[in-house]
C-alpha cells in the first residue's frame, strides 16, 4: 500500500494551554490486533477542559501536542491482522484506556488499576496517547465495542460516562429497593441517578448547589427528590455553638466545616423525609464538603462512593463512618462496563439520556465547545450538561 | 378484656383433601411483639393447591385443620405489648415464615434456612401454623411490612411471590446488562421476567410448553423474546442418533433425555439469536427436562437458578455445567426481601404486575378459587395466572 | 423459689471516674431465653479503661453504677425457660451485645449495626447493661457460645477481641496469599497479625511507635517483619521542603502531616521490601497519622481497615486512596464471629495467643488491673498486653 | 543468531496411545513477550495418564505428536523482546493455559473460561500446544511466575494442582472456622485438605474408598478425621426398605443409588460427629455416588464444589440441595492463583506437601512413571500420590 493511498484525518490538537489547532494527519493502516475507526461523536469531559484551559490536569502536563477526547463512537473503516470479531462498517464505541493485559490487575479483571495503562487523551504517560477529537484513528480491536441497533453514535458516545457510573454502582453493590442519593447533578450525577433508577433503586434523590441542574434532573423524572444546598445555609443559626466549640481545646481547624456538613445533612435528610439516610451516596463533585455530607447522609451499613475527583486531601468525619460501617469507596474509571453500558443505552431504559447532550459543535469548532463548557450556561441561559463534538468523516 | 369483646374471624379451613370449610373463629388479642391484622387479599400458590387437592404437599401431611394462604396483605387492627414501629390502621404485607432468631442461620441473615422456621399455611411443623385465608389473625410484628402509598392491598400481596424472585435474582448476582432466560412462564416466571427487566437486564427471554402464557408475557412487554418448547420437538429428527447412542455401552438410562434437552437448547438459543447463552437462567418449573435445558442455555460462567420445586432427583449434564462454571443454585423462599419487594411494587416499575391477578374470589368461595386454579383456564378460555382471595373484614 | 436461695454475686462496680467498688449483689433466676453464667475470666479492654479513668467513653457518660468488662467466659449454672441447646456445667464465651433481632440490620445478618443494641459494660444505652466483671450474671442464651474442648476459659475470653479482628478480616475479604500490614501492635494488632497468618496470609508485617510491642510480635513468630515508626523520623530531612510547601497557597493546614505520612510510608515499604504495598492494612491505633500511612501503605486495589477508634475527624489523602481504589472500611465490633473465633482458639492455630495474656488479677483487685493497664509496663519493665481479671465463683 | 547456536531439547512425545517417544527438538528463540525456560520438574496428572493410556482424554483426541505435562517449574534461560519483569536465571512456575486476553471472560478476570484458551499438553485445540515433559520450552512471559526463596522446583511444580484447589476454595468462599469435607483423598483431595487447614478451616475431614490414602492423609496431620466408604456398606441393612421403595411407582432408576448415598452420608456424619454437615464439601473424585454424598454431607446453606471430573451426566438429589440452598459449583482449572499458590508453598504452611511427591523419574523414563501411576501402588505396596518427572537441562 503506497502512502498516497493513506487516509488523512482532521484532528483538534492541543499544543499548550488554550492553544488548540485543527490539523491534518496521515492515518497509518491499523496494526495487528487493531482496527481503524472513523469517529462520529466525542463528548467532552471535565479533564479535557482542564487540559485545554491549563495545559495540564493535576500532575499531568502536556509535553507534546495532544489530541483530547475519550468519550467517542464511530464506525470501523479497516481491520488489522487477526481481527475477526469486527467488520468494516460496524458501529462501535471506543474504550479509551489501553491496558497491559499482563499485570495482576489486568489478569484479575480490574484492568482500570493497571499501572501501565495508557489512556487516549491523557498526558499521564509519555509519549502521550492521542484521543478521539479527530476524524479517524487506530485502536486495539478488543477495546472497540459493537453498538446495538437503534442506538445513535451520540448516545453510544455516552457509554464512557455511563461506564464511570456503572463501575461505581457495581462497586456499591446496588440492590433492588436501595435508596440512592446523588451529590452533584452534573452530567455524571445525572447519569448516576438515571442508571440507579433503571437498576431498581426504589428512590433516587439529588443535591447540588446549582438549582438549574437540580431542576433539570427533576424535570426529566430522573431524580425523585431534589435538595438545593445553600452554601452558607444553616451556619448562621449555628454561629454561637461554633464559638463554644472553638473554646473546646480539642477542636481542630476544619472541624467547623464538618459540623456544618452534619447540619446540612440533617436538614437535607429531613427535607427528603429519609432520616435513616440513603443506602448509597454517589459523591460526584470532588468537593470536601460534599464528601463530608456524603458520610452523614449515608445509612448505617451503607456506602459512600467517591466518583468525583477534586481536593486531594480531605478532612472527613471518619468515626461517623467507621462506627456505622459506612464504607468509603473511591472509583477510578471503569473495567468491563462497555458491553453493559451499551446494552442499557440500546434498551432505551435511561430516562433523559438523549436530552443530556445539550450542545453540539463540529470538530473544527472544538475551541468554541470548550469555551461554552467553561461558562456552564449558553447565551440563552440554558444549562450546559454534555457538549458533543461531531467529526465529519473524510 | 372480656371474651365477648373479642373479634370473630371467618376462615377457610382445610380438614383434609378437598375438604375446605368456612368457619368462624375467635381471635385472641395479640401477644407481646405481635400485631393483629385484618386480611384484605391472599394470593393462592401452587403449594396451597397441593394441600387442597391431596391433603399433603410432598412429605408434609395435614394432621389437623389448617388455614391455607401465605401471600397476603391487610391492615393493622391491634398492637401487642412492645410494638412501637407500627400503628393501627397501617397497611402491611404479611411475611409468613416465623424464624427462631437464635440459630446461626437467623443471626447470619439467612433466616429462610432456619431449621425451626414455622411457616403459616404449611403442615411441615406441628402443631401447624395457620395461614392467611381468614379475615383476621395475629402475627409477629417484625414480619409485618408497611405498604408504600399508592400500592393496593392486592398488589402488596404480590410481595410474597415477588420475594421468591428477588431472592433468586440476588443470589444470582444479577448485574445491569445481563441477559436472563426464564424457563416456565407461570406467575413466578412472569414476575422473574418483570423484575429482571426492572433491574437493568438488557434482554429477557422466556420459554414454556404453554403458548398462552408465553403470549401473555410477550404481549405485556415483559419477555422480549419467547420460545415455545414442543415437548417432542427436535427428537423426531434425532431418533437415529439416539439408536446409535444406545448401542454405546456407556450410555445410561436418562442420557437420551439429556441429549434431547441439549438439542432443544441449541434450537432455542438459535431462535433467540443468543448462541453464547444467557447470563442467568431462572428455572421456574421444577421439571427435570427444564433444569437440563437450563444448564445448556446458560452462558459460560453463568448461573442456573432453581426456583421451581418438583422432581426430587434429577439426571443433569453436570460436566456441561462444571467445565463451564455454570453454577447450580437452588433457592428456598426468601430472606430480607419484603422491604425491597414492596418498594418495587410501590414505585410501579414492574410491567404487567397488576394484570397478573387474573381472577378474584371472596373468601367464602375459596373452594371455587382452587378449582379454577387447578384447571388453568377459565370458562372464557383465558389463562389463569394469579388467583386472589379477598377477605371482607368483619 | 425463695429469695434466700438466690446466689449472691461479687461485682466490681464503677460509680464514677476511678471510683470502682467491689460489691455484693443478688442474682435473680434467669428469665425465659436466658441462662445464668458463673464468670471465670474477663479480659480488660481500652474502653473499660476509658470508663474507669474518665467516668465516660467519648460521648457516653456513666450515669448510674456500672459493671465493666465484656471479654468473658464462664460456665452455665442455670437455664431459663425454653433454653434447650445449652446445659448446666457447659463452658461458654459470652457475647456482650444484645441486639433487637427485629430491625433490618438484625434480620440481614449485620446485628452489630442494630440501633437498639445494648452492650454489656457500655453506658451508651440507659439504663446501662452491666458487664462481666462479676462472679455471676444472666444473659440471653443465644449469645452464649459453647467453648470447644481443650480451650481454657482464659483463652475463650479472647474470643471477644478475636471477633473484632475476624470481623475486620472478613470485611477485608482476606484471600490466601494476601499480604497484610498491621499498624499498631497492641493486643488487637497482635491478634490481627496472628489470625492473618492462620488464614493463609503469605506475609504479615507490623509497624508501631512502641518497639517493645514490635519485638514481642516478632519474637512470637506472629509478625514476619516489623517497622519501628519514629514519630519525627524523616521529617528532619524534609523541613525545608515543608517550608516551600507552605508557600504554596493551595496547601492546607494538615497537608504537611500527610506529606510526612507519605514519606514514612515510602520508607517503611522500602524497609519491608514491599514497594507495591500491602493487600490489606489493618489500622489498629485510631490515630490520624496512622490512617494516613494506611492509605499510602495499601496496594492499589487493596483495603484499609479502620479497626482502631480514635480521632473522630481525620484529614486523609483521599485522592491517593480513590484513584487507586484503596477502599476505606470502618468496622464496628462484630457479628456472627464467636463460633469461628472459638473454633480457631480450640484448634490451637493462633501463634502466641496464650502469651498474649501478660497479667492476671483476681476480681477484687480490678482496680490494680486498671492501674497497671494505664501504665503499659509492669514493675519489671515487661510490656502489658492483655490483662485478665479472674472471678472466683461463689 | 545462527541456527547452529540454538539449544536442543529432549522431549517425551506422545504419538498415540501408550506410544511415548523420547525425542530431540530444536528450541527456537523466544518471541516478543515470551521467555525460554529450562524445565526442572513436571508433576503428572490424571489427564496426562488418560492421554498416555487412551490417546485421548474424553472428547479430545491426540491428532499429532503431543508433549504432555503441565505441572512444571524451571529456570529462565532467555527472554524475548519486551520482557522486563523477569531475568535469566530466575526460577519460575509455568502456568500452562494461554488465554486470548481479549474476550469478556479474560477481561473480566475469569480467563480460565476463555473459549480460545490453549492449554499446554491438551489436545483440545489444534494444532496442539506442547506441554512441559521436555527440557526446554518457550512460553508467554506473563504466565511464568517467580518462585519464592526456599521453595524447591519440585514444590513449585505443585503450584498447578494447588491452583486447582485454591480456585475451588475461593469460589467456595471459605471462611475461618468453616468445616470442610474432602471426598477423595488423592493428590487433589489431599492438597484441598492441607490448604483448607492452612486457611483457617476449623475442621477438615476426608472420605474415600481407598483406606491407604486416608491413612496417609490422617498420618500427615492433614485430615482431622477420616471415613472409609465401603462401597456396599449400609445397603445390606436397607434392602427391605429398598424393596418397598421400588414398589413405589414414582421411583426412577437411579433413585436407589441416591437412597444409598443418603444412608452412607448419614452414617459418615454420625461417625464424624458432624450431624449438621460440613460448610464446604470438596468433591475430588468425579464419581456420581460421591457427588450424591456431597449434597447430603453439606450443611444447610453450604457448598458442594465439583473439583473432580468424571461422569458427564449425574443423577443428583436436587431437592435436597435446593431446599437447603446447598450450592453446586463446578470448577474449571483456575485463574489468578499462581502467585498465591507459590506464596503458600514458599511460606511452608501446607502440611505434608513435600511428602506428597511419592515417586520420581527422569524424563527419559516417563513411560515408567505413567505405568506406576496407573497401578496406584509401587512394588513395596506404598501408595502412589504425586509422581514427578525430572528434566535434566542440557
Amino acid at each position: 500500500m503506497s502512502p498516497v493511498a493513506l487516509p488523512v484525518a482532521t484532528a483538534a490538537v492541543l499544543h499548550g494551554a488554550t492553544d488548540l489547532r485543527v490539523e491534518q494527519r496521515t492515518v497509518w493502516p491499523p496494526r495487528a490486533g487493531e482496527a481503524q475507526v472513523a469517529i462520529f461523536s466525542t463528548g467532552l469531559c471535565g479533564s479535557d477542559l482542564h487540559y485545554y484551559t491549563h495545559g495540564r490536569n493535576g500532575d499531568f502536563v502536556v509535553r507534546e501536542p495532544l489530541v483530547l477526547g475519550h468519550e467517542a463512537a464511530g464506525v470501523i473503516t479497516a481491520l488489522g491482522e487477526g481481527v475477526s470479531h469486527l467488520h468494516v462498517g460496524q458501529h462501535v464505541a471506543i474504550e479509551a484506556g489501553v491496558m497491559c493485559r499482563s499485570c495482576s490487575h489486568c489478569l484479575g479483571g480490574r484492568y482500570n488499576l493497571c499501572p501501565r495503562l495508557r489512556f487516549a487523551s491523557s498526558a499521564k504517560t509519555f509519549p502521550h496517547l492521542d484521543g478521539t477529537l479527530q476524524t479517524r484513528m487506530n485502536h486495539p480491536a478488543h477495546l472497540l465495542h459493537p453498538v446495538p441497533e437503534h442506538c445513535s453514535p451520540e448516545r453510544a458516545a455516552l457509554a464512557e460516562p455511563l461506564s464511570v457510573v456503572l463501575h461505581a454502582l457495581r462497586r456499591a453493590s446496588l440492590q433492588p429497593g436501595h435508596t440512592v442519593l446523588v451529590l452533584g447533578a452534573g452530567s455524571i450525577g445525572i447519569l448516576a441517578a438515571a442508571v440507579a433508577k433503571a437498576l431498581g433503586a426504589s428512590r433516587v434523590a439529588a443535591a447540588d448547589i446549582n438549582r438549574a441542574r437540580l431542576d433539570w434532573a427533576h424535570g426529566h423524572g430522573i431524580a425523585d427528590d431534589i435538595y438545593h444546598i445553600e452554601l452558607s445555609s444553616p451556619s448562621s443559626t449555628s454561629t454561637r455553638s461554633n464559638n463554644n466549640a472553638e473554646k473546646n481545646s480539642n477542636s481542630k481547624p476544619g472541624d467547623e466545616s464538618i459540623r456544618r456538613a452534619r447540619e446540612n445533612s440533617q436538614h437535607a435528610l429531613k427535607v427528603f423525609g429519609a432520616l435513616e439516610g440513603f443506602d448509597i451516596v454517589m459523591e460526584c463533585t470532588g468537593a470536601e464538603s460534599s464528601a463530608q455530607m456524603g458520610i452523614f447522609c449515608a445509612r448505617t451499613g451503607g456506602k459512600l462512593m467517591l466518583v468525583g475527583m477534586g481536593t486531594p486531601n480531605m478532612n472527613l468525619p471518619i468515626s461517623a463512618a467507621a462506627t456505622r460501617e459506612v464504607d468509603i469507596l473511591g472509583t477510578f474509571r471503569y473495567a468491563n462496563t462497555y458491553p453493559s453500558a451499551l446494552a442499557l443505552l440500546g434498551a432505551g431504559v435511561l430516562r433523559g439520556v438523549d436530552d443530556l447532550v445539550t450542545h453540539r459543535f463540529p470538530l473544527e469548532k472544538s475551541e468554541e465547545a470548550f469555551t461554552l463548557m467553561r461558562k456552564g450556561f449558553d447565551d440563552h441561559g440554558n444549562v450546559v450538561l454534555k457538549v458533543m463534538v461531531q467529526s465529519t468523516t473524510n
